[in-house]
């Protein structure tokens, strides 16, 4: 199974409340278990810079089925996965994208949010996730 | 002046309803003034491939201010614009892309839908536009 | 649904005997539900530029849930998808990409080959998706 | 001389034995002299992102006639080679590469194996390289 656009719409305006919570203004991406965008929205004002990091956030969330930043630890020069970010197009592995599963446990998607701190960026992403 | 997410999101949920009124699967995107994505759905079922169609009608919509069906007629071998498709990365020049204006008829972003027909895609387009 | 390896390894053993029969030498490309490369064989000698030709053709034949010739009717000059090919990073709309469907008639994901004429890469790819 | 198709597909079958005994799902690639892909599968449940990787192991190490690891160990901070990896389109340097040599030692081609620790990654294409 995969996300379904309402889902996914649902995810967003999560992310949106949480992301105006926390005053931060985000672009939040959701991708469908085939890694392909389902629903994106940037939020007035967001950076221009995070509209392609949301996106591949959420890509490399669902490439590997883990948050994103799991991924940026084993990518640091001497880490086992050094430089992986050049595959794919691009990654993004530092903290912002998450998997979003079914109530099974199933992952159906992920989402990505970039936007303020890699900190909030996550928050925002893991509100979202959890509304699945 | 540019696309608002509130506006750009009415504009998908407008495109929505009207999609669903000719009984079709459409990929939605709404770019700003600056061409940059501001929001994105995709129906459940819509083609993969339309997915990035309907950013790429969008932006080019946006690039010219004007319908993207009116740069095809004139990329056709012999045409002014003959493969101007080459250019930013990727245009798509058939009908389905349309400027979004505001009261006051300034160009604020454009829409570009894919999914069905262009016939179907253009309708759906206009009807977004119309609602901003 | 989607493909599996097994599936598809069957679908390019059929391919490949199917090549043989023809007396070609073929590249030949499967993809999953999310367009996404799930088994690829080259033959001894097959031409080196249909290795990617292959890999778009299935890609097409996913991302649009039809025969990529069908495709290449409505794109050429003055048709209604005129350079279409310049979308999802590169097309391929001429035959010889075909989905490929389960018992129950789902698309489960597509078969891309490449190598010979036209006629002959599309009858290599329909009597693998038949094998489906 | 170059690899054929039917040793690739036997190297193939022997890295997803390996990858079963490790129970581990893995994206497997193998090029030839060339660098050009020959043959792929992608275990069901493997990851998506392991695709794209597994192929650009595979290359990195016909590329260079070495294990994708020993670049990896030139290509960090201060290394003599650091940053490599925007070469070529995108290089891999983690361990999961290997070439694949002929009886008489000559490199024929090689191996790429991704979708779990490198060291598993490794150990695949390590089994499926000695089996030429």
């Amino acid at each position: 199974m995969s996300i379904t656009l309402e889902q996914a719409e649902k995810i967003i305006s999560i992310a949106k409340n949480k992301s105006i919570e926390l005053n931060t203004k985000m672009n939040i991406a959701i991708v469908d278990a085939g890694a392909n965008l389902v629903a994106f929205a940037r939020m007035d004002g967001a950076w221009l810079g995070s509209l392609d990091i949301s996106i591949k956030k959420a890509k490399t969330a669902r490439f590997f089925d883990m948050n994103t930043g799991v991924i940026g630890e084993l990518s640091q020069p001497g880490g086992s996965l050094y430089n992986i970010e050049h595959s794919n197009g691009g990654l993004i592995t530092f903290p912002g994208g998450v998997p979003v599963k079914d109530a099974n446990g199933n992952i159906i998607g992920a989402i990505g949010v970039s936007g303020s701190t890699v900190e909030n960026d996550h928050a925002v992403a893991e509100a979202g996730a959890l509304a699945s």
